[in-house]
C-alpha cells in the first residue's frame, strides 16, 4: 500500500504516481480548423456526429473517445473498474447515453467546466489507493447542447458579445492505472465554491477567474512550491478577459505566474479570425486540449512538470433569472513526465 | 493504512470501517405530518425555507442540515476536508449555494436520486484510503423546485398519474470519521446505468427498479451474501410500482428479498391521506430515512445490519422530448452497527 499525505487544507500528495495509460480526444469541426486541430485524434465534420441531436450526437462523442482511449491501452471495457465522468447538459444525459453500453460502474460528476479536473482527481485518488487497478476520468462539452442549455438556440441567432466564450465541441478520456504510462498524476488540490458576486453569463472568465486563483494559490503554498516549479500552470477555459483577473488576483498575493500561464480558451480557437471573441469554454476544452497538445509535447520532452486547472463557472438558467450571482470552482491536478 | 478489498467487478469491502460520527436531516411540512416525521432533526413549516424561491430554499435547507451535521459531531467547518455532495437540480445550485459559505473543498456528484448512495461511497472511500480524517456527504431533494424542473410548475395544477411519486423536500448530511461513531460502512457496491427503455417520466419507478436489482444481485453475489445476511435492503425511491418490479426482477435471477425489502419511498408518506400516489422521490427521500429512522433503530439495537440501496432515474426533460428512455443507476452502501 502506498500512501496519499494530506498536504494543507485542500492538497494531495500522492507518494507513488497514477499513471496516464493513455488518453484521447475527440472534436468537432470548428475545433479541428483551430490552432490546436493537428495536435487532436480525431477531427469530426458533422458536429452532429450522425445524430439527430445536440445531446445525442455528443453522447456519440463521448461514446467513440472513450473506446479510443480503451483500444489505445489495449483493455476491454471490462478492464475499467470505475468510470469517473460528467458533462454540461442538465442531468448529465451526454454522459448517460454515452457511456451506458460499457457497463462500467459510474460515479457521475458535475463540476461545470472545472469536471475534467474533478475527473481526473476522483480517478487518481482511487487507482492510489488500491480500489482499482485502471478506471477512465472523461468529460466533454458541445457548442450546439450548451447554448441551447445555457443561452440561445442557435437558430435564434443572437449576438455575442466580445467578452463570451465559445463552447468547445469535443470530449476527451484518461486511462489511470497503477502500472504503466509516460506521464503521471503525483498530486491534487480541490477547489472550494468561490463567488464574487459577477452576475454576467456572458463573461464566464470574470465569473471563474477567482476560483482559479484561489485554488492556484492553496496549491502554491501547500506544496510549498513557486510557478517556476511548473513548466506550465494552465487553466481551463478563462480566455482573454479571464486571464487578465487571475493574473492580477494572484499579483495582488504576492504571485506571479504570467511566465508560466497558459489558457487552454486561448489556444484552441484562431481570433479574431475564428470569431469565437473571448476564446474556448466547456469542459471539452481543457479535456482535449490536456489530452492533445499537452501531453504530446510532454512526450516530446518540452513539458516536464504542469499544473492542469479546470475552471468551472456554476452557472444555472434558473438561479441566473432568479438574480444569483455565477460562483466559480476549480480543482488543480500536478502531472509529470515519466519514463 | 488499511485495505481496500476489491471484490467482483463493482464492490469494495473496508477492512477497517468508516464511522458515520454524525447525521443530520431537515425536512419540509409534508414530510413532518408523515410517519417519519418524529425521526427528523428538524420540520419547517415553511417550505420556501424563509427564501424567495424555492431553489434558494433547499439551498437553505442544505446549509441548516450540513451545519447541524457539523455541531452534532462537534465540528467546525474547517474541520472537514471534503464535501461529496449533490442535488436534483440543473448544475447543481442548491448544493453550490448552500454549501458555499463552508468554504470546504467540494467534489459536486450527480446521480439523480441515488447521489446519497454516491455521496456516501465517495466519503467513506476517501477516509477509508487515509486522505481524510472527516468528510461529509450530503444529498437534497425539494417538492416546488423538483415539478417546476423536471414537470410542470406547482401554480399550473397539472394532474398526477397513480404511478407518480412525491419529491421530498428534505436534505441528509453525514459526517463520516475514521474514529468514532455508533454506525459504519462496511462495503459498497457502484451502479452501472441501466436502460430498459422505459419512457414514461411519471412512472420513475419502472425505470429505476431493473438498476437497483442489479446493483442489489451483484453485491450479494461479490460479497457472497444472501439476503438474509441483512436485516433490511432499503431502496430509495421506488415507490410501490418499483417495488414489486424489484422484487419480481430478483425473484427471476433466484434472489427472494421480499422479506427484507423496504423502500424509503413508501415509508415516508401515508398514502392515501397524504395523497401522493406512488409514494416519495428524490434524492433527500432516501438520504432523510437513513439520517432519521434507519440510524435511530440502529442506535436502538433494532437494526445490525442494513444494505443501502439509494436509486436513481436519469431523467432529462430534454432526452425525454427527443424521445430517449429514462434509464436508471443505484448505489449500494453496506451499513452496521458498531459500539
Amino acid at each position: 500500500m502506498t500512501k496519499g499525505i494530506q498536504l494543507g487544507r485542500q492538497s494531495l500528495f500522492f507518494d507513488k504516481p497514477v499513471y496516464i495509460m493513455s488518453s484521447a480526444c475527440i472534436v468537432g469541426p470548428k475545433e479541428g480548423e483551430g490552432p490546436l486541430g493537428a495536435t487532436f485524434d480525431r477531427v469530426v465534420e458533422d458536429a452532429a456526429f450522425g445524430k439527430d441531436t445536440w445531446e445525442e450526437g455528443e453522447s456519440e462523442m463521448m461514446r467513440q473517445t472513450a473506446l479510443l482511449a480503451m483500444q489505445k491501452a489495449n483493455l476491454k471495457a471490462e478492464d475499467i473498474r470505475y468510470l469517473f465522468a460528467g458533462d454540461l447538459l442538465g442531468q448529465l444525459i451526454a454522459t448517460t447515453f454515452g457511456l451506458m453500453e460499457f457497463q462500467v460502474p459510474l460515479f457521475g460528476l458535475y463540476g461545470a467546466c472545472s469536471t475534467m479536473g474533478e475527473a481526473l482527481s476522483l480517478g487518481a485518488m482511487t487507482v492510489h489507493a488500491g480500489y482499482a487497478d485502471t478506471v477512465m476520468s472523461v468529460a466533454s462539452s458541445h457548442f450546439g447542447g450548451a447554448e441551447k442549455q445555457f443561452r440561445f438556440p442557435l437558430e435564434y441567432g443572437n449576438q455575442r458579445p466580445m467578452s463570451s466564450t465559445w463552447t468547445v465541441t469535443g470530449c476527451g478520456a484518461f486511462v489511470l492505472s497503477e502500472e504503466n504510462g509516460d506521464a503521471a498524476i503525483t498530486g491534487i488540490t480541490t477547489g472550494r465554491v468561490v463567488d464574487y458576486g459577477v452576475k454576467d453569463s456572458l463573461n464566464m472568465g470574470a465569473c471563474m477567474a477567482p476560483a482559479a486563483a484561489d485554488c492556484i494559490y492553496h496549491h502554491l503554498m501547500d506544496f510549498g512550491r513557486v510557478p517556476g516549479d511548473y513548466d506550465r500552470i494552465v487553466t481551463g477555459d478563462l480566455g482573454s478577459v479571464g486571464k487578465e483577473i487571475l493574473c492580477r488576483l494572484l499579483r495582488d498575493q504576492g504571485v506571479d505566474i504570467t511566465g508560466q500561464h497558459m489558457d487552454c480558451g486561448m489556444e484552441i480557437y484562431d481570433d479574431p479570425e475564428q470569431d469565437t471573441h473571448a476564446g474556448g469554454s466547456g469542459c471539452g476544452c481543457s479535456a482535449v486540449t490536456l489530452a492533445g497538445k499537452l501531453l504530446s509535447d510532454m512526450r516530446a520532452g518540452l513539458l516536464g512538470r504542469i499544473l492542469f486547472v479546470p475552471t468551472g463557472a456554476l452557472l444555472s438558467t434558473v438561479s441566473y433569472n432568479e438574480g444569483q450571482s455565477v460562483p466559480g470552482i476549480a480543482h488543480a491536478v500536478v502531472i509529470e513526465k515519466r519514463g
